[in-house]
């Protein structure tokens, strides 16, 4: 098993997560198989119609993922996503991506990921990951 | 129906979407429900494996399917999308995403989007759109 | 609006519905926009590892999208639907499937359906449904 | 590896799959990671809104997927599916679902697998699966 604690696995896994940094991601709370992140959505980050491109949501719902996933302790990779965009996001809009550990077996584990703006969801996320045997030191 | 060409649509997609622009996507090919794109992962994009944050193949995947689906000529918004990452992605590599409509309903549409590093397929997407009643002038 | 209340609109429903009867379907209890339904898994369900087929527990999960959708009073269809299946589940088992509702739009509205086996989740179910303008009577 | 050839696992598997033989499926065609099989839908398919029932289509994919999926010579569970209807199916239709390699690796393996009714498309299907390391004998 892991020398670190789900704490320790996020910090070292934030500190060389360049594109969550570039995302403006902050930790709010990690326990194990869980996650709650947040960031404040940028002019930068729009599509063609002027809203949040749904990469955004997406990328910080996966970000909530590796975390959630890999702070039990073992590499765990994510093997299949699914996202739902259910309301626009726009720049200065502030989000809350909270993961939430469905099953957790051997080898797979399923995560659901709900963003929300002002505790109304905008994207409904679910995530398989795929674990192998490198521990996080 | 749209006074516009799937490939002035696209352009004018492009010109506002400042977060593909920072990927660096570049259009590849346009035409009525199809189109290619490409982009070149940068180091900014790596997450806490230092391999390309699930976001950035995701967000080209979701740049292709928003163009493909609007080149139609009304307005297609995003609502289901899922991504299988099957090969990990590094810093340096030069993607291509190609989408291809597989259904095209009056209010729905889906779509397929293979991304591809040297014609070897990095993610699989599928996207599901709804088309508004507006048109692109 | 539909003259029907939500448990009206399902018992409709159920009475046309050979396949969930077939199932062996059993509502347990019907509110706008959720619904709780049972069954139990029978020889003649099993695929060729001799546990129930994937198609039962997503046949059920889907009934219970059906129930809870349409329960709102309008024709409610399924357009995109995912399911992981968590744990196997054999001839004898007595299965439970919930319906609730994610996000409810206009056009559009999102199920997620939990399926368990006392109280252990067997399969996760994921619904989108698009809504027309046709009510229940 | 397996002694025996794809069209001989799928046949094993056929033999003791109760609820394909119920389907009424017939195989039209196996090779390692591929296949094609077809049923005709009855009477007690249907669902509240006298149309094929979602769960038949998903299960004529989700057998197609297990027989492809299989033939590869260790024995496959699928982990993670999603289906889209994107039309109507009723009693009397034959339809013939095809399953298609997308990615083949040491542990999952992710299918594409499309059902048509006189080669239109009423459903898309796509299913991951996780081979263990028991062989078909």
């Amino acid at each position: 098993m892991s020398s670190l604690s789900p704490q320790e696995i996020v910090q070292k896994m934030m500190d060389h997560d360049a594109f969550s940094q570039w995302l403006g991601v902050h930790v709010l709370s990690v326990s194990a198989g869980e996650c709650s992140i947040e960031m404040t959505v940028r002019e930068e980050m729009v599509n063609g119609f002027r809203v949040a491109h749904g990469g955004i949501t997406y990328s910080l719902a996966d970000s909530a993922l590796a975390f959630a996933s890999n702070s039990r302790g073992r590499h765990a990779l994510s093997i299949e996503t699914a996202v739902s965009h259910t309301s626009p996001v726009s720049p200065g809009d502030h989000l809350v991506a909270t993961a939430r550990e469905l099953q957790c077996g051997q080898r797979l584990a399923r995560y659901e990921v709900t963003v929300q703006r002002n505790q109304k969801t905008v994207a409904l996320f679910k995530g398989t990951v795929f674990k192998n045997d490198t521990p996080w030191t």
